[in-house]
């Protein structure tokens, strides 16, 4: 069995996340300086692990194994979002660094750039797939500033590097350990969760079209208030949602804009963002089905309602194999104490499962934080999480 | 009995309406150099009439009769919301005009700057009757660009220029004609209406305090979502307000915001404007505890939830005689054809009351349009109302 060096862990974390600190955490936005640096202290700890390292064309830190025979790829995404916590990613990344030095072989390491997405989805894992065209990076731009990704990889010295891309003949498959982010691990006192999937993103934009007025003259049996058919359109879909729903399930309007948005102003036009998760096609398939439902009857008032399906991504399943690797590891330095879970949020190993098998290790999130400066796992979990990795990978290439 | 001439008043509000024609409409946003010359044009016209007319240092045009006795004022405003009417106020201040050619005497004609509120509430006729502080000068901005009124002010070649103040006692009162902007009088047949009052605007930021989150890995079973506490109370209003409101009150929600707003995030904060207008004290005082008793049930949810009242004015009653002269003027042109109502808009009439007795006309807004460049009134209604202005001005200066 694989012997880690957990203080060799933990000291890896605590001084990655020294590039961007911020007060317990990190703002290591892609391609920021700090981000860079970042990349370039990884690249050397790999050389110093016996890989050899490259940066390739968009970012990504790719450390690969000499020696023959099928290879395990481990990774994640050291960027961070802006002002989140110093594990994360970052933590994905250092287990891969450290399986690769206690296993010794047949390991390579990959931090991803921008799973973050500051430029676009996954970045660097869609890059590596070949899922991220030329003109993709020509139309990415930065979400906060507007900065063009070409800029951006020029200031970063990036421009003009080959892209890396992947070798399916050389991977019997993906392997990323991430926080949970939520908190199902915490409230049940579980120390590792096995991935079953990743779940699938409904999203959807709402408009709403009615007739704007004046608020102080129209009367309200005439008005065609465009806020007010969104209003109860959110709070049909809060009073349905909840019968339609599994355990799982969650569903989420973030963003409401109301036009021309002045408070002496009836709305002539409105719109929401919308979006549910879940891992089961079925239970997906019957929320889009309530909530077509919930807009044909919103279409019988006054304002006329448009739903638009932005995206719908299908769940991406764990192989199964990888999950019983896991699971045995798991059982095995953590007996009783581990579950099996989908994962609410997106990874790049839902990227990488389009070209070979992928699973996924959660370590406990405190309080279910996440994306945020105060993030934090209990250091014994962080170690315990590395081991059973560390096993799980010896298992899979050994089987 | 005075005689206006009908196709004088009408070839005036045509010309008037040249200066930022757009469509059927006009585009004059205040100190706009459209909005400049149609100042310049009417202080000529009001001079042409035998007045002397000046445009004071926030650009209100003042046109004064000459002779000794009492006078009345008559006025409105003459710049519009952007892409909006030929009409609305532009109609009041032409049909001053008017009423002082026909009568000859003792009537003062003013054209208030910024009722509209580019920069600020009621500007012109705050400065007259001296609620408008250099201070507030200082402070006010545009609301669509941020211009500072004052560089405004420099750029239209007033500043420097003296602001006109009331006399109090030059004056019997102010009497002001206006499009109603609603549509009571279009969908009742009625051909004037006699103000009763300008009714009170209540209004409210509302605040909702959550925790921002993932919207994947957050189970809903522990969200404090921001954003669905306020559509929640919204929703809770749209129910409970038919059944406090009278039957002219409106209630309208014009701003909605989640923060960070962002489709994957879980709202961490919230807000929305809301705003309530009724002319009886009593009724607006209901609504008001009807709000709180919503906002106090809606603190025993996830999110805090925090009322801030912007501002809660007084109804303005018109003066009664005032009122009086007006019915009894539509009654004799046009018999049963005219109502009296409250005003559901703000007018630069409820600013006028704070200093002399006020009363104002209104005359029909086709389908209940304002505020948009397809607003209109048909002329024979135009014709009608601005007769009835300088017969209730001839019966109130012989009183």
């Amino acid at each position: 069995m694989p012997r880690i060096d957990g203080a060799r862990v933990v000291a890896d974390l605590k001084r990655l996340a020294e590039f961007g600190r911020y007060k317990t955490g990190v703002h290591r936005p892609t391609y920021s300086p700090q981000d860079m640096q970042s990349r370039h202290w990884l690249a050397d700890r790999l050389a110093a692990a016996g890989l050899t390292s490259e940066i390739d064309g968009v970012g990504s830190v790719i450390g690969r194994a000499a020696g023959s025979g099928p290879h395990l790829l481990l990774g994640s995404h050291i960027e961070t979002q802006p002002h989140a916590g110093w594990l994360d990613g970052a933590l994905g990344v250092i287990f891969g660094l450290e399986v690769a030095r206690a296993l010794g072989r047949n390991i390579d390491v990959a931090a991803w750039a921008d799973e973050e997405g500051h430029f676009d989805n996954f970045v660097g894992s869609r890059s590596f797939v070949g899922m991220l065209s030329e003109a993709n990076i020509d139309r990415a731009r930065n979400r906060y500033d507007g900065t063009p990704l070409r800029d951006a990889l020029q200031g970063a010295g990036l421009a003009g590097l080959p892209r890396a891309r992947v070798d399916p003949a050389r991977y019997r498959g993906y392997l990323e350990a991430h926080i949970e982010q939520g908190d199902e691990l915490d409230t049940s006192g579980k120390r590792l969760g096995v991935v079953t999937s990743i779940v699938a993103i409904y999203q959807y934009r709402i408009r709403f079209h009615g007739v704007q007025n004046h608020a102080g003259t129209t009367r309200m049996a005439i008005r065609k208030d465009a806020g007010l058919a969104l209003v109860r359109l959110a709070a049909a879909i809060d009073r349905r949602f909840p019968e339609v729903a599994g355990p799982r399930s969650v569903w989420t309007t973030g963003r409401i804009a109301l036009e021309p948005g002045a408070p002496s102003i009836v709305p002539g036009a409105a719109e929401m963002l919308f979006q549910f998760r879940d891992a089961d096609p079925a239970r997906l398939a019957a929320m889009h089905r309530a909530l077509e439902q919930l807009v044909a009857d919103a279409n019988t008032g006054p304002c006329k309602v448009e739903l638009q399906t932005m995206s719908q991504s299908t769940p991406k399943v764990m192989d199964a194999a990888f999950q019983d690797a896991l699971a045995a590891a798991a059982e095995a330095r953590a007996p009783g104490n581990w579950v099996r879970m989908p994962s609410g949020a997106g990874h790049d190993a839902q990227v990488l499962a389009e070209k070979m098998p992928a699973g996924m290790l959660f370590v406990p999130s405190i309080g279910g934080i996440s994306h945020h400066w105060s993030e934090d796992t209990r250091e014994d979990d962080i170690v315990l999480g590395c081991q059973v990795l560390a096993d799980a990978a010896a298992a899979i290439l050994a089987s």
